[in-house]
């Protein structure tokens, strides 16, 4: 299962009643982030998951109420007691953003790694079961969708094992570690195991246009998490210029890429009540939720 | 007269029920910020003090928790509506430490201004009425407390201007441009004015030990605003090797330097009851006054 919280719900500025757009993943006890703007390491203070667990910082585009917060995030997960790598992604130009930013938070007692993503990247990037795809979009700078895939081994065929004379009591190991010596011949998972299984997918895309690549980026996930900068359709030109979505838009999208759920998100600090907006998404995808902070939901594999 | 507002009171890291340490000050309208850590806009939007006037930001030192939100702080400075320049002071390097942490907001609408200061700096900035002093303290990186003077002209001398025959109608051209011309001859404010009155004071110093400059620097002032990291006596070797200060050390500074009022602020995130400690610094400084977020004051001119 996968635990996801939407941190904050917020674009362009924090405000007293709302922390900027980010996402948690949590998976067996190991954490992911999307996005560290100002406030979003005490966001995340409240909703109690931790920070010691933060593998892996995926970020959107480098717009300060995207990636303002990573200093303190990164001194915060160092006072606890953070001392194994962690791995930051994003568009080209990360690291020089990073070093440029951290000048303010030089004493960091963990290694940074840096993974930068284009047009060129095709393979998912996999960091302790997370497999993390980017698709780059359409905002006034590079800006990337993020898709999170929880891969989900096949069954284990008891008979085949049998058949292979496999002992029983090898048979956790095989699954485990994928590999086991019997008489000195290997036995790998691939010969005891059916097909690969559906997993989870959580789709996260802020900020940008709504473009035609974007749902089958997201195609069949269990949730997409979508930014919704103007809940007015009168605002399409106001989303035009400033390569923002309306929440009709975002429901759009949702409807194509054939997702189970949609949480709205990233609201402009004009838009003191985005329920107030709601209809003009789920007249195109009924399934869409008005992001809050802090909001969580579990997803699990389909036939738990 | 002029107000002062503690924005937050806490130290190291922002927590759901403090935001970090800084200060500030409205005179006439004017605003001048002291430190802007991650948050600080936001604890100010609740303030409601506005963003527009804010003519000048001093910053103790660069460690993340006193500067990581000045790009968003600029932005949102922007978005109000400012075009004038706006002043940033601080330690040497403040210009390529803004310079590197901006890379993530590069578009501020307005010009900056950068005053850097250090030992050799003596006399003070005047910025609409704030008039600035910097002193060097003692923390693990270079670090300025802050001295801000509000100067009062001296009593304008009827009998003076009567003197001189200056007709009352350039009375108060002559007190508001400080000079005037009758008939070709220059009249300066200094010929009809008494003795410059006693201003106000306000003083600030965080993060540092109480260095034996610091009495005669915050000397007399109205309000010393200083850090006071731990509340426990017991906890002097901590605050030696962190190079911040106890409580009963801010007391002592208060006592030497004859301020009437002391607030404490930047409490370790482990002081959740910072008031439990307040008689460590009470039996040395009998005003002595825990801080809150965005706790305010009026200081007034002596004779109002």
């Amino acid at each position: 299962m996968l635990d996801i919280a939407l941190l904050g719900t917020g674009g362009m500025m924090p405000m007293p009643s709302r922390f900027l757009t980010a996402m948690m993943g949590r998976l067996n006890g190991r954490l992911l982030l999307i996005d560290c703007g100002e406030g979003t390491q005490v966001t995340l203070k409240t909703l109690g998951w931790g920070f010691k667990a933060i593998d892996v910082i995926c970020f959107t585009h480098y717009h300060a109420d995207h990636i303002s917060g990573l200093p303190g995030m990164l001194l915060t997960i160092g006072n606890s007691g953070r001392i194994e790598p962690l791995t930051l992604i994003g568009p080209t130009g990360l690291k020089k953003i990073v070093e440029g930013i951290m000048c303010i938070a030089p004493e960091i007692p963990f290694p940074i790694e840096y993974i930068e993503i284009d047009e060129s990247t095709k393979e998912p990037i996999c960091i302790n079961g997370f497999c993390i795809n980017g698709l780059v979009v359409d905002h006034t700078i590079k800006c990337i969708a993020y898709r999170i895939d929880i891969k989900r081994k096949g069954r284990f065929d008891i008979k085949k094992a049998e058949k292979l004379n496999i002992p029983r009591k090898m048979w956790s190991v095989l699954q485990k570690e994928g590999k086991v010596y019997i008489d000195g011949n290997i036995i790998t998972d691939s010969m005891v195991m059916g097909e690969e299984r559906k997993g989870i997918s959580v789709s996260y895309c802020t900020d940008s246009r709504p473009v035609r690549t974007i749902p089958e980026f997201i195609k069949n996930s269990d949730l997409f998490i979508c930014e919704g900068m103007y809940g007015e359709n009168e605002k399409k030109q106001k989303a035009v210029e400033n390569k923002h979505m309306l929440f009709s838009e975002a429901g759009k999208l949702a409807s194509l890429g054939n997702v189970k759920e949609l949480w709205l998100t990233h609201f402009s600090p004009s838009l003191s009540e985005p329920s107030l907006f709601v209809d003009n998404a789920k007249c195109i995808f009924e399934n869409t939720i008005v992001g809050q902070d802090r909001m969580c939901k579990t997803l699990y594999f389909e036939d738990k």
